[in-house]
């Protein structure tokens, strides 16, 4: 098993991008990520996207988009599952250049939602939820969300005025990353009085969606010269879990279980533990989920997540910094690219070019994404090596 | 690079499954597969399926399959590549084993398309198409198939009668079949003489969609024992190509590039030439499509491709047999599953185990599948090691 490297990154702003295709994002940030590596060439391309056979009435996105950025004739595939297709791109790429049937790979999260010709985005992101035990019941995916939620702040005691910080830092850290959608900081004020999705989940608990796309691109370790003009960042833990996706099939509705497995299972590869990590870009969808991934990566004790938030721990100067460009809720949440996002923000920071929010010395960071209520999630480890 | 082998194979017939759900036939071509195996567990899932988010609501296939056959918490993704969809799920499986970070893996290629929810099924599949320049103008999957066969017929003076032993032999094969959708032979009267769907295809020369499943187990070779029940069977070549969706956009319509470039890497890892190839399970799709595939392959000189099925080469007795349980046209093509049936049919006849149809002392299998009107393509080489 080859180590492998990520040598270039590329991303577009997440916004409304109605003036852009798919295929126009997607190859903004593929082009970009392979000219950062200075490479001409890469051998495949592997896309993580959730919803284009509705939202833009295409599939074959890996052949769709290789052609766009002049790849044609090269190996290309679609990875889904929901929301954490991106970084399931990611996983896939790294697994064909690790095993040695690839030299080199780019991973492209994109999704293009705001202008769908496939009718209403909200029925098109329930199809990540179980179609027969909960689509059938009428939920939403911000109602599934404001269900544990209600029960977290039921069961540990916690007001929703707790859960305040998650989105006041991911907003104050996106204002220095002109890829971010929301640009500005808001006030406590602002996150109590914000409008009601599903109670208690309101605008400022809820990411939003967007057009986006991220890439990155992969080399084996071992074509690496040390001349590169980055510093060289080696994956050092990956790893995937699943669980139902019913939340009610759960045994324990407030537990991330796959996020314990992968976390665990990423920590093991890397000879790490939780207190290693510089920086975590978790997968704030909903400010409820910050805190279950939290505990359930070994950051804080169950039921103690929000704890985190108020401490002042989860900002760039914090003891585990989170959301560091803004994450899901600042950021923008274009669902298939929200994993490659992360992995892009974490080398910015392993690259010390974090700027704004730069974690002082950031040598280890960890990215997870969450397809679903947590049914599919992955968590990457990357290392700075010089 | 570890060697990986196939140790179970498992499938459902395919039919019009009103009373089976998507994750009920998965369940049973993966469930079979892994008893056919001997395991009892497997480490991970990987699902190729095309249009599950619009046929059937649900996306997610990944945790959703996994949950349903007792592998909650594996790893598991969704690959798509249109009708490439099956075989991409087997090499993404390869590549995680063959990596190293995956001991076992099995591969499911499912789709439930004959009871939708999401509408009319040829527009579904047309999303595998290009949709800002073909979908636009109105066509289908079955017109652009038509122009293709349409300009051969022109180019290479062959008719459509010439083409009546493609069908004639899949429906031959698939009456020993038990899994076929279509099990009765046909005569070159009734291919002629059947309804014109787009001139010049016929309802002989289209294969039908259809429900179904799947699957086989991937190990390592070295984690093999030779006292396994049924013989052992390698991969010895897998590799994946892309060409432009658009038709139009090719240089030349009338030659499958990526099944060239596929089939000679595949031809190139396993050290073998298009001769030493026992039998060709093909993605005839429609009959055009098994001539271009032979052609691309190295199988017959540019434009010849017919000449093998009027000279009896393609039946099981012949020189390269192909379609030999049926074919996409007679045994049935449920598009993400397709790629997967293919391969299960060519380790039954490298088990000896085709009844009716077996090709004598076969030990070298290939399998191609194809994504789109030959937007990407994957060939599969299987080898009989005892």
């Amino acid at each position: 098993m080859r180590e492998v490297a990520v040598i270039g990154i590329g991303q577009t702003k997440v916004d409304e991008h109605w003036n852009k295709s798919l295929k126009e994002l997607a190859g903004e940030a593929v082009l970009s990520a392979v000219h950062d590596a200075g490479l001409k060439q890469v051998d495949s391309l592997f896309v993580g996207n959730m919803m284009s056979a509705s939202a833009n009435n295409q599939q074959q996105l890996g052949a769709y988009i290789a052609d766009w950025v002049g790849l044609r004739y090269a190996e290309s595939f679609k990875l889904e599952s929901a929301c954490g297709s991106g970084s399931a791109a990611f996983r896939a790429a790294l697994l064909a250049v690790s095993s040695g049937a690839i030299d080199s790979a780019v991973a492209v999260g994109v999704e293009k939602m705001t202008d769908s010709p496939g009718g209403e985005i909200t029925s098109q992101l329930a199809t990540a939820a179980d179609a027969d035990w909960e689509l059938a019941q009428g939920v939403s995916f911000v109602a599934l969300n404001a269900l544990i939620m209600q029960r977290y702040l039921h069961e540990y005691g916690w007001t929703k005025r707790d859960f305040a910080p998650f989105s006041i830092n991911a907003h104050a850290n996106a204002v220095y990353n002109p890829y971010a959608r929301f640009r500005k900081e808001i006030t406590e004020k602002q996150y109590i009085e914000a409008g009601m999705v599903a109670d208690p989940i309101n605008l400022m608990d809820a990411s939003a969606i967007g057009d986006g796309a991220a890439a990155v691109v992969l080399i084996p370790l071992e074509r690496l010269t040390f001349n590169n003009a980055f510093p060289i960042i080696k994956i050092i833990g990956s790893a995937a879990a699943t669980d139902s996706i019913a939340i009610h099939d759960r045994k324990d509705p407030l537990w991330l279980k796959a996020a314990e497995i992968s976390s665990k299972k990423a920590y093991s590869q890397a000879g790490l533990t939780p207190e290693d990590i510089d920086l975590f870009e978790l997968h704030d969808a909903f400010s409820i989920m910050a805190a279950l991934s939290l505990e359930a990566s070994g950051f804080a004790e169950r039921g103690k997540g929000p704890s985190l938030g108020l401490s002042g721990d989860i900002k760039p100067t914090g003891k585990i910094p989170i959301a560091t460009r803004g994450g899901l809720k600042a950021r923008g949440h274009p669902v298939g690219a929200t994993g490659m996002y992360q992995i892009v923000e974490v080398i910015q920071q392993l690259r010390w070019a974090a700027e704004g929010t730069q974690v002082e010395g950031a040598k280890i960071g960890m990215a997870q994404n969450i397809g679903g209520s947590g049914s599919n999630i992955l968590t990457h480890i990357l290392q700075r090596i010089n």
